[in-house]
């Protein structure tokens, strides 16, 4: 039987408040077995960004990151918000690595080319993850951190989005590991009514997914994030669960289930 | 005999530029053998804060780093200046991990008590470090790049001067390596004459120290280097020096000979 890894992506608001941080941190601390966290930290950069007097442009939901803006999620996501995390992991006993893409060439991304006249500029999709590196941290227990952030190889670091890290590090773990992997953020899962934390489906299926996407009911972020989901089972992640931060650990949620149907 | 380590320190006025970063790092990634870069990032850290309307408050050339400073140099430092440095170095073929003392709790620091109605706030004065890991990391073809950054233990990073972090980081090497120590800024090592770069000392041993410095050749801000120097070689590390960017490698600049006599 493959040793278990629980990958667990929490959102950049959850960072954002002190108790949130707090009780999430903590959570996490207690989860048992190997473990990576995945952390994102868009409103602390934009925050940011406006104090520096930097403007903040996204197109369909995604941070459009030009010189300026590399600069700023550097600092926000491979500085403040994964050492912060990195040093209070610590202290709550557990031996956390802090990582970008380029430590270790642990994920190495491309630059996304300009399509349809839409230029995302320092915006990284992923080609590889080395997966063997993550497996002997983890084994010598250490709880690797990671940014979202990656690198082109050619000395550049790359904005990659914090759902799609934590989806290529499951991938990259699935053969070794029986991998589950968590999404949390501050809904209760994949809501029917996005008004009643109460109506969170159980469990999608792909075929749900679909008709769900097609009445609306799951829209805009949720969209990529669902679809991120698949992706990971498709790959081998044993199970991928979305849910409220503060469930983490507690086997509720949304649990994405069964293969991407043609 | 024991393996060669070459411990690097370079000053954050050189990662300033492009044109002397750029040449710095390619001369760190023709360095042969095992390698660890220690950068500061200061200058950086002060530009910063002025964007952000922070004040830069400076005792005896150190930084005061209060709530919002520590903020800033976590961003500068353990995010900007390290994973450039790093994603840079991966580009040069060096295997690059940037750590802070946080990352796999790997150098642990307690904050500086206030003295004479001075605090300097969050400013770590260095306990531990965990010479085993980074050995491990070394001996399995990882270049550590650290930050001027540590932590207590109890969640929070502590702001350290990077000439102390090379030093301790050269200290806890020491008794498994055949260690150098190479401090390089933009003078041609310890001047007699601050206006003329041919006046560099080959060689200074404690009482040429104890007699500069009673001339005043020696003074502010060289006084803590040279005599973090003289610890260093105390400690058993095998060779240090102090020379100019540019030489790196080359064997010229100011090397400290010799114990430190009462």
């Amino acid at each position: 039987m493959k040793e278990k890894v629980h990958i667990v992506k929490v959102g950049g608001r959850i960072l954002e408040q002190p108790e949130t941080t707090d009780r999430f941190l903590h959570d996490f601390a207690a989860l048992g077995g190997l473990k990576v966290l995945v952390h994102g930290g868009g409103r602390t950069a934009t925050e940011l960004a406006a104090k520096m007097g930097v403007k903040t442009r996204m197109i369909e939901g995604r941070r459009v990151t030009d010189d300026e803006m590399l600069r700023i999620v550097t600092m926000v996501y491979g500085g403040l918000v994964n050492k912060q995390v990195t040093a209070r992991l610590q202290a709550l006993g557990v031996n956390a690595l802090g990582l970008t893409g380029a430590d270790f060439d642990v994920m190495r991304a491309h630059k996304r080319p300009e399509r349809n006249g839409v230029d995302f500029g320092w915006v990284g999709d992923v080609d590889a993850t080395d997966g063997r590196r993550l497996a002997e941290l983890l084994r010598s227990g250490v709880t690797p951190v990671m940014a979202p952030l990656t690198h082109d190889g050619l000395g550049h670091l790359l904005n990659t989005n914090a759902d799609t890290i934590a989806a290529e590090t499951a991938k990259a773990l699935a053969e070794e590991f029986d991998v589950t992997l968590s999404y949390c953020f501050e809904h209760a899962g994949v809501l029917l009514n996005p008004y009643d934390e109460k109506s969170a489906v159980p469990i999608i299926t792909y075929s749900d997914f679909l008709r769900l996407k097609a009445k609306g009911v799951i829209s805009g972020g949720m969209i990529p994030k669902v679809k991120n989901c698949f992706d990971a089972v498709e790959a081998g992640v044993n199970k991928v669960i979305i849910t409220r931060a503060d469930a983490l650990g507690g086997g509720r949620g949304t649990a994405i289930v069964g293969r991407i149907e043609a």
